[in-house]
Order: structure tokens, then C-alpha cells, then sequence
């Protein structure tokens, strides 16, 4: 998988900038404005943690089930950090290129492997 | 840019597993544990809040300054979660999955325009 | 103003406990359980920090209501941890003898003083 | 107990302002400023939500431990709130009066059932 997921969510999102508040939850977030964005980043940020523990301390018998909900709700997570980033008229490339600053990646790699 | 990056951070991530507990940041994140991976999972959503909140405020005259901040800590914030997802046996890529189950993204657009 | 505030309050939680679900906010929340006390703990913190950063910038040209919002945020953080103890049968007056041990404080100095 | 233990701890947060960077962990804190108290709100919710999370786990078979864990965990979160109030010239009282608000309770109960 390549994982421009990121930048789709990103299009998708500044798409529905444009939208009327009550066609989706987005649109609704927009409406509210940023501290509504900022208590949800905090929120989803608790749950994170919540679930790490769960995960850890078995709360499932299933592990499969804890890591699933570990993954859901990194996921919403990074879904509400996208919808901030989006409300900023910042991109998520931005994020990943101040991750490569600091990891020495180039995002590349991929793409000279395959030549 | 293709965002690999997400895929070569983590790659790191897994490597430093085996690294002596002072040879690096994250490698003594491990060792603590993942109490201290979570506090600052924690630590970081917050810094993103208040960061967003100086870019709403002005808090620097130059409005390029205050993107500057969001960006840098919604790159912590997502690094920690990145550490999070290694220590647990888990990959960005089980997050970006779950992203596009909910949006209908693919993760291919780019792959299929190349063809 | 003696401070029997958050004896008083912790009463009140208590009684709710044998309520119906659908009585009030409070015994809403017990019904829900742990993980929803606790994801509220965690979104009262980030409004705190919101109504700071909020008063530091000015956001209200009324500073008195600027540090409204502050008691008003940290109120409604206390508040939840006051529900987070009542639902594990632990008790305000726990929490302040721990602080009464870190300060070296009696929470007895009124008392004397009437003497 | 007379839970005089907030307004003492108040009176002495407020006597450290004026003490040297150097001589105490709040008059570090207040000299690095209010960032630095609210990643400690922050940070120390996230401590309130692990330690309840290992208690309902039953982290460990001592169940008292897991209570003093909360405690201890909720001690640091009021007392970082305790710093921000301090910082931001406000007082416990403040606070105690808005629970009265909303609850109303008096804070009088045990001085009425002295007379």
C-alpha cells in the first residue's frame, strides 16, 4: 500500500470546507470552530491512552480486538489533527516533511527502489 | 514528495528496538516503558492545542512563525503516536487502512495516475 | 468561605449513585462507566488549558471574564474528578491529605486559630 | 479533617512567587511560565487516566495500591491546577464558589451544625 491516504484525507477535507454545516461531521467541525477541533484532538488523545492500557492489561481475551481498537483510535487521532491541520490551511506534508528533517528519511525510498 | 515517510520512520522505530537503552530518545522511551510512551502521547496533544491557540491569537506577529509551531508539534504529537504503534507490535499502515475504510480512499490514486 | 465545598459535592455524588440513569448528568455518567468519566477528565484538562492560553492572549478585552472562564474550566475539571473518586469509592478528603502530606499543611489552621 | 488543605496550599504557592528560580519546583515552574504549567495540567490528567485504568485492570492484586495510585495521580493534577490559579492571580476559592453555584451547596453545612 502506498500510503497517500494522508493526502487524500487532506483533498477530501478541504473539500468539505466548502460545504453546508449539517451535510457532515466535518462540515459541523468547521461551524464550531477551532476550540471544538482542539477538544476533540484532546479527547481522542485520552482515548489513545485508554486503549493502550486496555491493550496492556488485557481486556480483551482476544489481543487481536485490543490492538484493533489501539489502530481505530490512533486513527481518529490523526483524523482530527488532519481536520486542524486542514481548519489552518496547513497540509499534512508539511508534518511529513518535518518528519523527514528530522529522521534523514526522504519519502523516497520507495520510488528508488523501484527503478 | 510521496509519503513514505510514515513507512520509513517506523522502520527506524523497529530498529532501534534492539538498541541499547542509552544509545537514543526513543530507545529509552522503550525502556521505560509504555507509561512514558503514553504521557507523552499526552503531553504532546496538548502542546498542539496551545500551539493552535497561539496561531489564533497572533501570538507571533509573523503568521508564517505560528503555522511553523502547529506543524512542529502535531509532528511530535504523531511521532509519539508512531513510537506507541512500534512498541506495540503495530504499523502506521494498519492506521492509514483504517483511514481508508472510513473515507473510500485507496491509497492508489497516485499508483493508477502513473499507469 | 469554609471550604466544605468538596465534601459537600462528594455527598451529592455519592447519593446519586443509586439513581436512575436517566435522572441526571451525574448518574449519566456512572451508567456509561469508567471510560467515559475518564475521556471527560481528559477534555475538561484541554479546555483548561484553552481558557488559559486564552486569557494570556486576551482573547476578551474584559479580563475579568477572561479569568471567568478559567475558574469556570477548572470547576468543571475538579468536578470530574470528584465523579472519577465517587465511582471508585475513593473520597475528596483522600486527595487532600495526600497534599496535606506534601505541604506539611494540617488543614487544621483555622480550626486553631478559633481555639 | 477541615478541608482548609486548598487554601493553605494557595497561600503557599502564592509566598513562593516572589522566591528565586533556583529555590523551589513551582518557583521553576513559574519562572519558565504558563506553557510549562499547562503541559504539567496536561501531562498530569494523563497520569489520572493510566492509574484508573490500572486500577479497573487490577494492575496490581493490591487493591489498595491501585486507589493510592488515583490518589496521587488526582493530588498532582489539583496541585498543577493550584499552580496555574497562583500564576494567573487567581484562588481556590474561586473555583470552591462556582461548585457552590452550580451544586447549591453553602460551604456552611458544618459550621451551621456547630451552633
Amino acid at each position: 500500500m502506498s500510503n497517500n491516504t494522508l493526502k487524500e484525507v487532506a483533498d477530501i477535507l478541504e473539500a468539505r470546507k466548502s460545504a453546508e454545516p449539517d451535510s457532515s461531521y466535518v462540515a459541523k467541525l468547521y461551524d464550531k470552530g477551532l476550540d471544538a477541533i482542539l477538544k476533540k484532538v484532546g479527547e481522542e488523545a485520552t482515548e489513545v491512552v485508554m486503549a493502550a492500557k486496555d491493550a496492556e492489561n488485557g481486556k480483551s481475551t482476544d489481543s487481536e480486538k485490543n490492538s484493533d481498537k489501539i489502530v481505530y483510535e490512533v486513527a481518529d487521532l490523526w483524523f482530527h489533527t488532519l481536520v486542524l491541520l486542514a481548519q489552518q490551511n496547513l497540509h499534512p506534508d508539511d508534518v511529513l516533511k518535518e518528519l523527514d528533517r528530522r529522521f534523514g528519511t526522504s519519502g523516497l525510498v520507495e520510488k528508488a527502489s523501484r527503478q
